[in-house]
């Protein structure tokens, strides 16, 4: 664990006075003498140099991490709504969210290992539930929604024209609850712990500032970035993801995913290597749906459950030929053939939410896609989708987000820079 | 993969007609022509004698499984209303669950590897999600709540002194739709999906004799059952079940845990190796905690944040001197020393269930706690915090249930088929 943060986002330092480098140096030298529980939490928590730092995704690049990164186990989503009514808020706010998400993407606790400022007589900066865990690949990502671009904070030209409101699909079922928001934030890592323990401290930062509109637990990384791993089932019992986006596939991304200079010049060049996020909460109504034959389960995703092949071919990457599926089969409905080329990285979660009515469980996918537009990519094939796939039957979409993610981060920028700087 | 559980429990075989060895022999000769899809499963599926099996817990034994097992890292609960009205199908739901739960505790499909009875226009067996991972430590673990009880199958007078109601306890601000049910079963793994799995199916299985009253996920093993790996961390950040009963402790679990031949020969010798489980849905107001200062909340605790030493000791594991602790905090009043030296085995489970009201995350606590007898365990230890423990204002308890976990099951038995077969 090092101090990896000192210099790079002023703005909370400024405000709580020396920096966690000279508490350190403080602490080591026992000048910050506030009893025994901090004593012992610097011995226990000193850095040992035998730990290696064996599961940490860089926080900084031209992308943020958690869109090509391969998928983690777990999901923990939250959308925020801004209550800050000052632009100037909202940029410290996303300074000191940036300064967090170093830290803890870092595997270092927020505020760094050393006693908080003021001692024990001070709440402590980090709320502890993570520590002794290992940073567990997380990745911290944002996203902007519609409503962070209206007349609040002289962003309003600024906004994306492919940051559109999603029209209303045929079949949806949304629960206003679970919808929009200003600002999202998806946290994924391999333990679910340090998952939570992101987003509560990042809620936790934004006391005043922004407030928990609503959040998602998921697991089981129900759609594989990375072929290298076994594709992962959603909770229908079929493999999702086969013919996804790989995280490592440069071209494909730059084709797919990453907005480019020149997408939308007028309004949103801050977007230049970043990416749009559309997320659904899709119910599926598993007890229906496991009372259907084998025969017409498969016919209506158009693979076979046990291998995930293509209905008519053997193996699960061999070629999809959309006219020998069925007409009304998921993956006939959505290839890209059917939109121009256009595919999404996909990265949902599956979820359970405890019981619904009727003791069913209130279960299904939180459908998480990465794309360099939604008009030529998530709205048209949800049209499709939503007007034709006989999957429908089994889905209810419940809450739904669009939200613009921006580029990555440089070391001495801010989540968001490009556009509070350009605006 | 074998086929473990031929002959083992006839009733759902006798519904279903031949036997799934009989259907595999019929599978491998061809004879169950129903497609690609089948052969590819059966291809795909087939056991492997190169795969070890190495993380199944035995689902047979004195003792159920789950409850001296050391702690996985993921929990499913769920609490079942019957809703069969006969003795009969209570105890062939018991017979069916029993075999479910010996194939998925043991990695196995349920129904077997094989194709379903009837081919592919029959419903799958198992609904799949769980396929492609191992077993991962999964234990499934049942439990009888005062509700089975009462006049419907005739086993009134076979209820334990010890399953009382609970009474209500200062501060409960229980909600009817999280409390209570006629049956628990508690599934534990290491992978969340296996365990979600195994609910999902099992609550399937029960279609038309019991049904999903509600049902818990919860992560990060709040309390560890052995000393080998480091304790846990609640969501109030501090390390959870330092002094817990150790499931290898044989004279602590036979001391504190488990239901003992004479301990209630009257109404229940049936319970004898079994041990009765108190579960209650603690929401824990983080925020407001994490507004405390460092002293405060470790006044509170009665240990440090960052070692977990009693407070005026140096190491986890130094010894609690009561006396020595504030007189309101959690650890003095729950320190086996106020309870003639009562302890509990307690293997809870952090959650998030999205966002409550007012920006805050719905987090808290869901408390599991085996003991010999509530009581003069959990009753007694419940009505002193709540009525002193300084916890409690940052502490909700929203949801509650008692259990009569039955004793371990024979290699030809069902769960609960010691109360059935004495009743």
């Amino acid at each position: 664990m090092t101090d990896s943060t000192t210099g790079q986002a002023p703005s909370r330092q400024d405000r709580r006075g020396p920096s966690r480098r000279t508490l350190l140096s403080l602490a080591g030298l026992g000048a910050v003498g506030v009893g025994a529980s901090v004593t012992g939490a610097i011995a226990s928590d000193s850095p040992s140099p035998a730990t290696p730092v064996v599961d940490v995704v860089p926080f900084d690049g031209r992308h943020q991490a958690g869109i090509a990164t391969a998928v983690q186990a777990n999901l923990h989503f939250a959308s925020f709504d801004v209550v800050a009514t000052d632009r100037a808020d909202v940029v410290s706010l996303l300074k000191d969210w940036t300064l967090a998400a170093r830290e803890m993407t870092a595997g270092i606790r927020v505020g760094g290992p050393g006693p908080p400022p003021g001692g024990n007589l001070a709440p402590p900066t980090d709320t502890g539930e993570a520590r002794g865990l290992s940073a567990s690949r997380l990745t911290l990502t944002i996203g902007f929604g519609p409503g962070l671009f209206d007349d609040r904070f002289g962003l309003r030209t600024q906004r994306p024209a492919a940051l559109v409101d999603l029209p209303k699909f045929p079949g949806d079922t949304l629960d206003p609850a679970r919808c929009g928001g200003d600002i999202a934030i998806q946290a994924c890592a391999d333990d679910p712990q340090v998952a939570v323990h992101a987003i509560r401290n990042l809620s936790r930062i934004a006391a005043g500032r922004a407030a928990v509109r609503w959040a998602q637990l998921g697991f089981g990384k129900a759609s594989a970035t990375d072929t290298s791993s076994p594709t992962p089932r959603n909770l229908f019992g079929f493999k999702d993801g086969t013919a996804n986006v790989q995280g490592h596939n440069a071209k494909a991304l730059a084709k797919h995913v990453w907005a480019a200079r020149g997408d939308d010049a007028a309004t949103a060049s801050w977007m230049t290597g970043g990416s749009y996020l559309v997320s659904r909460r899709i119910r599926m109504t598993v007890e229906t749906w496991d009372r259907g034959s084998l025969f017409d389960q498969e016919q209506i995703v158009g693979r076979t459950k046990a291998v995930g092949a293509p209905l008519g071919q053997k193996h699960e990457h061999d070629p999809i030929h959309p006219d020998r599926l069925p007409v009304d089969s998921h993956v006939r409905l959505a290839h890209p053939s059917q939109f121009v080329g256009v595919k999404m990285l996909r990265r949902g979660f599956n979820f359970v939410d405890g019981a619904a009515r009727f003791g069913h469980l209130d279960a299904g996918l939180f459908f998480l896609a990465y794309q360099r537009d939604p008009r030529t990519a998530f709205v048209p094939v949800q049209l499709a989708l939503s007007r034709a796939d006989a999957m429908m039957e089994y889905l209810r979409h419940t809450g739904s987000g669009v939200w613009a993610c921006p580029p990555g981060v440089r070391a001495d920028g801010y989540w968001g820079d490009t556009l509070f700087t350009q605006a």
